[in-house]
This record gives structure tokens, C-alpha cells and sequence, in this order.
């Protein structure tokens, strides 16, 4: 039902950027430029993997208004990690699609008691089918993030039909639906009339010579596809 | 191969403690007691979580020379997480199943940069098949962790023959098998005959009121099976 709202007064997707920083520090200098300039701040899987919620709490120390997600791929323990994360000042967390069902529905329960802006994102990663998806909407999971991984990019696999295709499924099914994966501003056409919740840039936006203008590039790149 | 021989001279499978604490005190604190009792330390999930790959080169500080496993089962970014937790001082490292295929080689050319005893271990949650398995043996990796996930057992899933016979297939496809979830030393007597890699308990030895006589009644029971 949210996706027919969504047809009619299609909400324009938010921009978010991924800190895949190595250490806090170096992610809270990019967020110093990029604050500004997106929705979310995403404390990226690498960060989780060298500093822990750790990094999540600082993060959230020098931003306390953004939507702040915490990139866990959770694959376990989903209550305890939702509990790491959430406590430490996350909006969102991400488990990853191969956790058992009842993980994802540990961390979900776990992040409603922080609040009901609270949720958990399933990241689609490797093999999963539309009947997964059908049963993450019946634990109450309602967010995925279509990600074209790093070392699938790197391997040359680029987007195609059956990204959008799959894209477009997941939001027929009802699912907010963010995307990621080597986007650039140019990308972002091929998605229009698909109600993207986020698109999701890292390095294209902290690594880019003039970060803010790149961020800007997305900005208007959104505006134009969804006004 | 290594199989065969397996079976004619079976290796004694190995003890590993999963240090699933949230901070690197209290797991410090387990490892003082346990580290003389048992063969392979592991920063478990909810450490990395936590606290990063700080974790592991801390506990790396503490223990030398002992077998010390990452469990951070990465989903993406193998190469730079593998940078990560192999530089902090890891002897193996873990990847989730359903991490892509690239991801998991990019681990494993990081490990063995860092000597041929560094390994990447494939963390089996989720949907997995023995395609796949096969696959992971193409791309070189030759361990697994079949895992009896903690929230799995929390809904009441236990140990049964279907177990078995999937870590016999794995085991007779050249693959080194390591067990967990909820393990009792009562539980090892139903995997005789296999050559298991490595059986691993967590709360069941730290959480234990006399944790070292715990990791003794678990290394008479790996004698007792496994002589």
C-alpha cells in the first residue's frame, strides 16, 4: 500500500552517504563536508569491521539530527547487535539477506523498543529469491538495500534490466527499496519512476576532489528524476 | 585428499573458544582462563562487532602463538577486511556464505600474503547448497563452519541426522569442517568418525562456574572420540 502513495506522491529518494572509512576520525572528517549535503550517514560495513559501534556512537556524537545507519550485514545474534548499534545512536542497521529469520526478527524487535523510526535494512547480497523477500515482509521487515557489491564492480558486472527489474519487484512487493553500488549522478536516470528510498555513494562522494560539489551532482541528479 | 588421509590417520579435531563478549576486557578476562586449555582463540561476531579489529590485535597482544580466528563473517570488501584483521595479527578469518565469489578470493590472496597457516573460513548460514561448496573449493578455500545459529537454537532447532550427513558431505567433498552452536561435550560422541576441524563452545566455557574444568570435559570428550 505504501507503494501506490508512493505512485501518486512519489517521495523523492533521499541521498546517503557511506563512510567506508578505515578509522573514525578520517569518516568524521568526509562527514564534516557531507553533513550538510545528505540525509543519511552511513557508518560503512569497513568502519563496523575496523572500529565496531564504537565508531557508530561517535559518529552519531557530531551528528545527533541525520539518519544514521549502522552497515552491520548482522548475519547472527541479531538482538545483541541491534542492541550494540541502536544504543549507540543508529536509526538503521542492515543484516544481511542469508541471516536466519529469526535474527532479523531478534534485531527488528530490538530496534522498536529504541523507537519506531527504528528499523533494519536487509542487504541483498548473493542468493536470495522474491520468496525471501515475501517472508521478510511477513516478519515485519519492510527495507532492503539492492547492492551491486564492490568486488562484483570490480569483476565488471555493471547494472542492467535485471537490476531494475529485480528493483522494481521488491517495490511492487511493498518494500523500500535502497540502491548502491558504483552510482554516479548520470546513474541515476535509469531509475526514475522506480520510488527508491535512498541512493547510497562513498567513495564517488568523499573521495572526489570537491566533495560537496559531488554530493550536489547527486542532489540535483535526484531532484531532476523525482520532482 | 586431505581426507583420505583423514581417515587413515584422523587428526584429533581442535578446541576453540568463541570470545562472544562486548568488549575486549571481558574477553581478555575468559582467555586468561582459557587460553591454556584450548587450541584456537576466537574474537567472536559480537566482538568485532563491537569493538573492530582492535579487538583481535589486542587479544593477538595477550596470545602469540595460539591459533586466533577473526569471526567476522564479511559479506563484502574481502580484500580490505582480510587487510584488516590478517594485519591485526589473525590467523583465520570467516566469510559469510552468501558473500559473492570475488569477495571470498579477495580474502583469501589477502591471507596468504600473511603466510600459508592464515586461512579463510566460510561461515555456513542461510541458504547454502554443495554447488556452492564446490565452488568455494574451485576458488581454493578449504575451510567451512557449520553453524547451529544462536538464534536457530533459541527457536528449538537442534542436532539432528540431517546435520550430520551435510557435514559428511562437506567433509568427503576435501573440506575442513568446523562445528558449533550449543555444543555439549555429551554432543561430540555423535560426530565420531568425522574428521571434524575444529569444535567450538562459547558461553558453554566462559560462562561456565569453572571454565577451565569445562574445557577439560570438552577435551576428554574430543580424546574419548578421537583417540
Amino acid at each position: 500500500m505504501n507503494i501506490k502513495e508512493g505512485n501518486t506522491h512519489m517521495k523523492r529518494p533521499l541521498l546517503q552517504v557511506a563512510l567506508d572509512h578505515l578509522d573514525t576520525p578520517g569518516a568524521l572528517e568526509s562527514a564534516r563536508l557531507l553533513g550538510p549535503e545528505v540525509d543519511v550517514l552511513e557508518v560503512g560495513t569497513l568502519l563496523c569491521y575496523a572500529e565496531g559501534a564504537r565508531a557508530v556512537r561517535t559518529v552519531r556524537a557530531c551528528w545527533p539530527d541525520h539518519i544514521l545507519l549502522a552497515d552491520l550485514k548482522a548475519a547472527d545474534a541479531g538482538g545483541v547487535a541491534a542492541e550494540l548499534v541502536f544504543s549507540a545512536g543508529a536509526t538503521w542497521m542492515t543484516v544481511i539477506c542469508s541471516a536466519p529469520y529469526p535474527t532479523m526478527e531478534a534485531a527488528l524487535k530490538v530496534a522498536k523498543t529504541y523507537g519506531e523510526d527504528r528499523d533494519i535494512q536487509v542487504e541483498l547480497y548473493g542468493d536470495w529469491t522474491f520468496d525471501h523477500a515475501r517472508a521478510w515482509l511477513d516478519l515485519g521487515l519492510q527495507q532492503a538495500v539492492y547492492h551491486r557489491g564492490r568486488d562484483a564492480q570490480a569483476a565488471g558486472k555493471g547494472w542492467d534490466e535485471s537490476d531494475l527489474e529485480k528493483i522494481n519487484r521488491l517495490v511492487e512487493m511493498g518494500i523500500h527499496v535502497s540502491v548502491t553500488g558504483g552510482l554516479t549522478p548520470d546513474d541515476l536516470a535509469q531509475f526514475r519512476g522506480i520510488p527508491v528510498k535512498a541512493f547510497i555513494a562513498g567513495r564517488s562522494l568523499y573521495g572526489a576532489d570537491d566533495p560537496v560539489a559531488a554530493a550536489r551532482a547527486f542532489s540535483r541528479s535526484i531532484r531532476a528524476g523525482w520532482s
